[in-house]
């Protein structure tokens, strides 16, 4: 079997450590980037609070310090299907890891344009593999990251399980009849949306074509290095700080460091699931390495290793940094405040070893956040996506200039 | 209340005899369609059996007939989302109905280019859809044709039910929770996929921004006039008999006109929902008229009113006519068999009475397939998409045109 990968949307937060790691696992890996993440960077006028290279300088760093050649191609997936196909027939690989969508719910609510784009790009992209690897007549092993949020708040009782749930539906007096169903989808916003307009695709493809297919529903990001990305200053990773793409606990610790109450939107009561983002790529790793059978259903993963509510990791960081902690009123349309169980016992029984927050924290801090503060914009801090109209028209109205902040929800509180 | 509605799809063969019914109810019709069916008919070189007319001899007939004006509007859905919202700010339409995707099973299965071309078409079509109905702020009920073939081949022992199924849950030692969800969806071709992706999308917009949305269900249509269409020649609707936009019904009725065996793929033992096309009409006339309240979930109707197998049907059409019945091998990838039982009672309610097929199909084959059949080109009679490429590849080796019929599949029979 070809060890040729590729990886698309290998530039990307999650996209470029998990390269890394593929390639010094021993494959060929080939990223494919139309660098949309670098683009809308400077279309919301910040950047990764690490000084992260260029694509060409990333690679070439990584042949200088590895020896290992990684290709890059510029394909945008979404638009330029025969691309795709032909690099694929090109190069045969054996997987497809798929990061290759807009991935920021916040980004995704902002104005109807980013809407559309959030659908335009997604939906057709990972449609566009799909069918390219029908087209190319290969069995190709498709990767695909997905997303906890597919789940929606979890429900009572039921710890959220990975993909799959059996019902029973009563069929007639005292007779139930038993099945196996995708998990219900309850998406929180457009981008998660996409994700539950994925799982159908793959659910078709897999059904009608037999294409192999891992998704894998993460849970929030944090963390910024990997064994592999801290070897070399130029292969640093991505760390996003601002209101759309930064992830809670990245926030928290970019906050901390420049002197900023950590910002909960909210009553914090809201639970999450996590993972590192080296666990990531040691996920996505071995879910390459374990494919489901030619036949077999769609494989789903719950990618997550902990959870927490907001303010929990609040308090961790708080405790850690002395920071204060505030509450603004909420620009999601969410619940509260939810529990949420999950299940996340297949990649546990694969080998993966998680980094706890409590192992990872204060690295994270003192090597990312205290090192890199100064090149925090401090205005990007707040979000400016709110999720209906109602709420943009109450944020006109607001005397902030984020109008998300309102002197009544704000109360103090320390870790 | 505004009396305006927009149909988008207003040209096709389900949207203008609606666009008549509803404008001969007192409606102010805006038709909105970018005429692609008629573009593809030329693609495929086959034209509808009755002799449509453009859309701007429709209108101006319909004008003539009844005194009632209703508007066309050349755009595309899909591309062109600020026009379609320039429309709605200045409608404010009531309601909106949606049959603005590509609809056939088989050329969504054609070919890579054609599952992309329904995918890229029907998903962002329907989201920019809501999406502009956001943007607007205004109140406007989203009436959607979707179809019964979301719901797969039907669950043994459960009447297919309107849109939601109550579920159980174990959670526990004798303790099972119950929820109610979305019905799983299980899609058979890449255009059904579509539907399940825009149910998803309805359910997001719904829960999110409170959008009104009536989903349709529907059955395969059959028949071709309504009272309204047969007010002048300039108004008759269209008729498909090819093998990718024709529906089983009509097929047969050409096929019995013009002396050509019915052709049955697979064993006919499989089970399909029928509606006739009147009742289309009325059935969208009914849900524009009974929106669901504000706040309420998406509204599923099953819009189809009997259930036959191909089989039956054949012997229906050949007992009126004579014709031979000769069994191909199938290009679809589905079960050979299958029961389907439905429930569509919430039409019934609201006062529909259906017409059957034992009182319409007489009228159909002297009127339309007999009146009409010089006009049939009878090498678009057979299908030319296959569902997956090892059929593909079968058929290459085939010895016929079509690559479906096999000789040792035929065996004669008679109704």
């Amino acid at each position: 079997m070809s060890d040729n990968v590729l990886v698309l949307g290998g530039d990307g937060f999650c996209g470029w450590p998990t390269s890394l790691r593929l390639s010094a696992a021993g494959y060929r890996v080939s990223i494919v980037d139309n660098l949309s993440r670098r683009r809308i960077d400077e279309e919301l006028g910040c950047e990764s609070l690490t000084p992260i290279r260029a694509i060409g300088e990333r690679v070439a760093a990584w042949k200088r310090v590895t020896g290992r050649p990684i290709d890059f191609h510029p394909i945008n997936i979404a638009t330029d299907f025969q691309a795709l196909l032909d690099l694929i027939e090109e190069r045969r690989p054996r997987a497809i890891v798929h990061f290759a969508e807009q991935r920021a719910a916040p980004y995704s609510m902002k104005s109807a344009e980013k809407k559309r784009y959030t659908v335009e790009n997604n939906v057709p992209g990972t449609h566009n593999v799909l069918c390219a690897i029908v087209e190319s007549g290969l069995d190709i092993h498709l990767v695909h990251l997905g997303t906890m949020g597919v789940y929606g708040y979890g429900t009572a009782g039921i710890a959220v399980p990975e993909g799959y749930l059996n019902v029973k539906v009563d069929v007639g007096p005292n007779r139930q009849e038993e099945f196996e169903i995708l998990y219900p989808a309850h998406p929180g916003s457009v981008y998660h949306t996409t994700k539950t307009l994925d799982a159908l695709l793959f659910y078709f493809y897999n059904r009608n074509d037999n294409v192999r297919v891992t998704d894998l529903h993460q849970g929030i990001v944090w963390g910024t290095q990997t064994p592999e990305t801290i070897l070399d200053d130029d292969l640093v990773n991505r760390f996003d700080y601002d209101g759309d793409y930064g992830t809670v606990l990245n926030r928290f610790l970019m906050q901390a460091a420049v002197g900023h109450p950590l910002t909960i939107y909210g009553t914090g009561g809201q639970t999450r699931a996590f993972i590192h983002i080296r666990d990531t790529a040691r996920c996505i790793q071995l879910a390459v390495e374990n494919p489901p059978a030619i036949g077999e259903r769609v494989e789903i993963f719950n990618q997550a290793t902990e959870t927490h509510t907001l303010l929990e990791l609040a308090h961790k960081v708080a405790t850690l940094t002395g920071a204060d902690i505030r509450f603004y009123s909420n620009p999601r349309k969410e619940q509260a405040e939810n529990t949420l169980r999950i299940r996340n016992r297949k990649f546990l029984e694969l080998g993966l070893n998680p980094t706890t927050l409590d192992d990872g924290l204060l690295a994270e801090i003192v090597e990312i956040a205290e090192r890199h503060k100064n090149r925090c914009d401090r205005s990007k801090i707040y979000p400016s996506s709110t999720w209906t109209r109602e709420q943009s028209l109450d944020r006109e109205g607001s005397r902030t200039p984020q109008g998300v902040e309102h002197s009544e929800d704000r109360r103090a509180a320390s870790g």
